[in-house]
């Protein structure tokens, strides 16, 4: 019943999938968060032999792969949680529901910089990072048997990092994850009034939520906001696929979502966060009424029993005084 | 549109309930997590003037409310998240609604005994505890706008716990949250083949799943479990209402808890983890294929963007694995 590999099995009580790779207990600090930061950094110039060889890289002007002189670099992860090459097929017995947990788990390593978050990119870098999420999104979208991709950034290791040189990871999935699918029935709910994410939006302009707007890309704080200072990013332009992302939006992105960080950072300095991307599944499917976005989850407080036994959240900021915070501390930078 | 007080909000994109509750930024640590502990703890005997006055107590022999003696001591959360008197009804402008977070937020201290965790109660206290929460979710279900009422145990700071003296907590709700109503729909659509949880804990017995069997409540870890030593603790006897558990359930309940936590704990000193209880709503609804259980989730590894972004988890233990573990350690120490 069992692969030689990651499964992903399906609980029958909470309907949640899980993915069991009991290979990942053994990256760093998997267990044991108290441990000395390692001396050296697998992902700075000069240590790319101690990677996976590198899948590419962006801006490196000549020289062999897996050297310095790159500014985006893309790998494999050394603890993956999906494999490409895994055999078989779904399994079930009685309520035990699994599969092969067959897909790609990489890593794109933001900067050669070592100290330098996202908030402290500079735009050129901030553009290139979001062409690496575009271009490999587009990549493994293309394979027949990815339902999903979804690239994610955890920053700091109370957010879960267990690398501290930043970097997002990108998953490519062989389901529609769950928290997509709520979304996009949503999204189908509303679909007889317009678009809901673009409803969200002007919402948000006239409920005092809008942090940045002027441009082709835009953050707001949602109205039923998880955590405080939660912000959503977004393009102005209805598109449910991220691949259809222009060059423009892309660097708009990148600047505003570098923007709300250093806000962030600027109040509470080395705040870990959650980023991730949600964009329409790449499964052949009709998801005409969905719009990508990116969801930044700030990790002021940390979850609890409430939130996993009820599914439900608790914030203590109102999104509108979380809103008036972040747009000051971005005019004060001058941003 | 808003109350003057805390507000359940609905997110029209992901169709999760978030309580915005701002009083509780005032509670201890809410955002300075590196500040130096209390000296004096509000929760030990002979502190009772710094709670709200007590609800009621267990165990004391005489003596005035308000005074040491208890055993058990429930009273008001500080900083609630639910306030019993609040007027009004739901409302709703455009996509954004929402409707006055209604009902109670206790706290019921597990023992007079600073430094006891769960783990190192004896059988009398834990049976004690186990009667507390059964008496508080009675009264609390009886009231004509409560949907549901949920028990969360959260044990540790990485945990979210915000005061170091063992306690529960104890949310009413005006709805009935999002995870149970997803175990419900599962239970629902099971319920031609019989119970779903009466199911789940024969497979885990036939799979090696089984960690604590003997006496009429179990505890086993789920074939697709989020976490490392997730487990699940039930009655054998089928009941989806835990108002009608027996006296020896109550009993059986908490010593199996106890022992799988003093397991936890003998592998991982001072482990962190969320415990809560999921019961059927106290709607009026026929949920008759539903029973009550606890899931306990330890936090070895920091839930990230993962979880969040795909309502996915990732676990690195095969929980046929964890329970192997777990009955092992219960068995060294003459549990």
């Amino acid at each position: 019943m069992a692969t030689e590999g990651p499964e992903i099995r399906r609980n029958a009580v909470t309907g949640h999938f899980s993915i069991l790779a009991e290979g990942r207990a053994r990256r760093p600090g998997a267990f044991d968060e108290s441990r000395k930061r390692e001396t050296y950094c697998p992902f700075c110039p000069g240590n790319e032999d101690m990677t996976p060889p590198e899948i590419w890289a962006l801006g490196r002007d000549g020289g062999e792969p897996d050297t310095p002189g790159w500014k985006v670099r893309l790998i494999p992860n050394l603890f993956p949680a999906l494999l490409p090459d895994l055999p078989g097929r779904g399994w079930r017995s009685g309520t035990m529901r699994g599969m092969p947990s067959r897909g790609f788990h990489e890593v794109i390593i933001h900067s050669p910089h070592h100290q330098r978050s996202f908030g402290e990119l500079d735009t050129a870098q901030t553009g290139l990072l979001m062409e690496a999420y575009r271009r490999r999104f587009d990549q493994l979208a293309r394979l027949d048997y990815i339902r999903q991709v979804m690239i994610v950034l955890n920053q700091g290791r109370e957010a879960g990092a267990s690398i501290e040189h930043p970097h997002s990871q990108i998953f490519a999935l062989p389901v529609v994850p769950r928290a997509v699918r709520e979304e996009l029935r949503e999204t189908r709910r509303y679909s007889g009034k317009g678009c809901l994410l673009c409803a969200q939006l002007r919402e948000a302009e006239e409920d005092g939520r809008l942090v940045v707007g002027g441009g082709p890309c835009a953050a707001f704080t949602p109205y039923a906001s998880r955590v405080t200072f939660e912000t959503w990013f977004l393009p102005r332009r209805h598109e449910g696929d991220f691949r259809a992302a222009s060059d423009g939006e892309l660097a708009a992105l990148g600047e505003v979502i570098s923007q709300v960080i250093g806000a962030l950072n600027g109040m509470v300095p080395d705040l870990p966060y959650n980023l991730f991307l949600h964009s329409s599944p790449c499964d052949g499917g009709e998801h005409g009424g969905y719009h990508w976005h990116l969801e930044l989850i700030p990790r002021l407080i940390r979850g609890a029993g409430f939130e996993m036994g009820t599914g439900m959240y608790l914030n203590i900021l109102d999104p509108a005084n979380a809103a008036v915070q972040l747009r000051g501390a971005i005019e004060g930078e001058g941003g």
